[in-house]
């Protein structure tokens, strides 16, 4: 598999072709990897100081968002937007990158080798370079609605005073992420009713949800219904966590999309491309196509 | 694969053992099936011409239902009743029919290969014959939510009409099914909505999803906040249906118990167990276990 280092180089240097500028995120360990990114950004940009000075980095853009996003034209879309201008990929891509916290000290240590509070300490100077170097940070809370360590009770309390350090300390936006699957819709309805008790803003959150008991999609609808709109998600089911036992991917990106079409959600997204994408790259990497809404519309389609 | 005869002279011969009895259901296509079965359940008993009149098949009581059944006792059960009084099994077992009705005449036609009107009509002497000996009978109404041939938007008012039929016809309930898994929350919600104002109780309804495309757990929220208590599932997410081109399998047992268990509603089930015999038979019958929930828990507690 290939590092951090090379995907990024190799992004930069072959943009993919992409009807819209992508907000590319790499996970950052420690400011050793950020340090790595920078110089390899700086090479490829001409050896300036900051990013922000080279016409391939502008002061980035918000990521694109379900809500504020333009349709993807796509050959499905009935109705392309001609107004819509082609896009010089390499021109408006941002590299961002991600920062995580855990809700539990066991997991934590487990994962990071460290306190709660020394891996916030440790996100310090990572924050600070990327500051500098006008690079987007968002944060992750881990284990947000069980932990494979301490049960299924994470405090919710814990979980707001983290994100709200994260985002005190300079990430866009924090993803409270149910690592191990074990939220449920009463425990993520409470979650998010202590979060905006603690004065945090739909707009600064993201949801991550995995379906490692199947309970994804019914927690985003507990998540949409209390405001938030951004949710992440991985195409094709893949992803995981070494750390959570039996915990399998993500929640497929063409489940999230079928449901969120259902409820009349926009996303600029054709999901016969999102299905036949998880197709490929779970072919690719030989593991199982884990998004039942991604077969079922190819099967439907004879695709 | 045995027959329907078989698995009944078997279950008869031979109950398995339970702590509770138990309501078999079989699927009888026409007049001669039960036909058959009324034979069967005659010489087991001794040749009477009603069920009613034997001692192994009195009125059948009402199958037990989440709301009201009396937890079954199990090993995890930390508080078994003492009061509760070992059952044999085979006195208070009864076994009961499924007729089928679909909600659109193609997939009738596909079907069962008559019109839902002549459907309907080749039902009334299985009612007939069932009710002379107090076979109880359930009704199912196909592609509920959406239809192979016709598209997913079938006629609300159509599963209105034929659940009515059913029920006037002596079911003692009817389950409203999604055969395709193209039910959404939004449609979902509205068919229960039109059957309610069909005056079809709430009491008289069962749901009954395929996960096809995962939204089976978000439509059986729509339901239980609708009033619905009875919901069909399938061990290890066994199931499917030939007629319905990707349609996987119901929605599992495990993942269907996990969400309710969730909501705080008891239903005596003990999940381990459930999800250690949705291993067992998906492994006998050589079935992928499509059960998040069961696999799990069962992964969590390292079983």
């Amino acid at each position: 598999m290939a590092s951090t280092a090379e995907i990024l180089e190799d992004i930069m240097t072959h943009p993919p072709p992409a009807p819209k500028a992508i907000a590319y995120n790499y996970l950052v360990p420690n400011i050793r990897g950020l340090e790595n990114m920078v110089k390899i950004i700086e090479a490829r940009s001409g050896n300036n100081t900051t990013v922000q000075s080279q016409d391939a980095y502008p002061t980035p853009p918000p990521s694109p968002q379900p809500d504020s996003a333009a349709p993807i034209t796509s050959s499905s879309d009935p109705n392309p937007m001609p107004s819509d201008p082609p896009v010089s990929p390499a021109h408006n891509n941002t590299h961002e990158i991600s920062l995580f916290a855990a809700a539990t000290e066991t997991f934590s240590h487990k994962n990071t080798n460290c306190s709660i509070a020394e891996s916030l300490s440790r996100c310090t100077p990572v924050l600070d370079l990327a500051r500098q170097h006008n690079i987007r940070v968002r944060g992750y809370v881990s284990v947000a609605l069980g932990c494979p360590y301490e049960g299924p009770d994470t405090d919710p309390h814990k979980v707001a005073e983290l994100t709200a350090s994260l985002l005190e300390m300079g990430c866009y936006e924090v993803s409270v992420a149910d690592t191990t699957g074990m939220g449920t819709a009463p425990k993520t309805r409470r979650l998010l009713k202590v979060l905006k008790e603690a004065g945090i803003l739909d707009e600064d959150l993201a949801l991550h949800f995995h379906d490692t008991y199947g309970q994804a999609l019914v927690n985003s609808v507990v998540g949409l219904e209390s405001g938030v709109r951004v949710f992440d998600s991985s195409v094709g089911g893949l992803g995981g966590c070494p750390y959570s036992k039996g915990a399998t991917g993500n929640v497929a990106t063409e489940d999230l999309l079928h449901l969120v079409h259902s409820l009349g959600c926009e996303t600029g997204i054709d999901m016969v491309k999102m299905a036949e994408i998880g197709r490929w790259i779970t072919g690719e990497i030989g593991k199982a196509n884990d998004s039942r809404a991604g077969k079922a519309t190819l099967a439907r389609l004879d695709l």
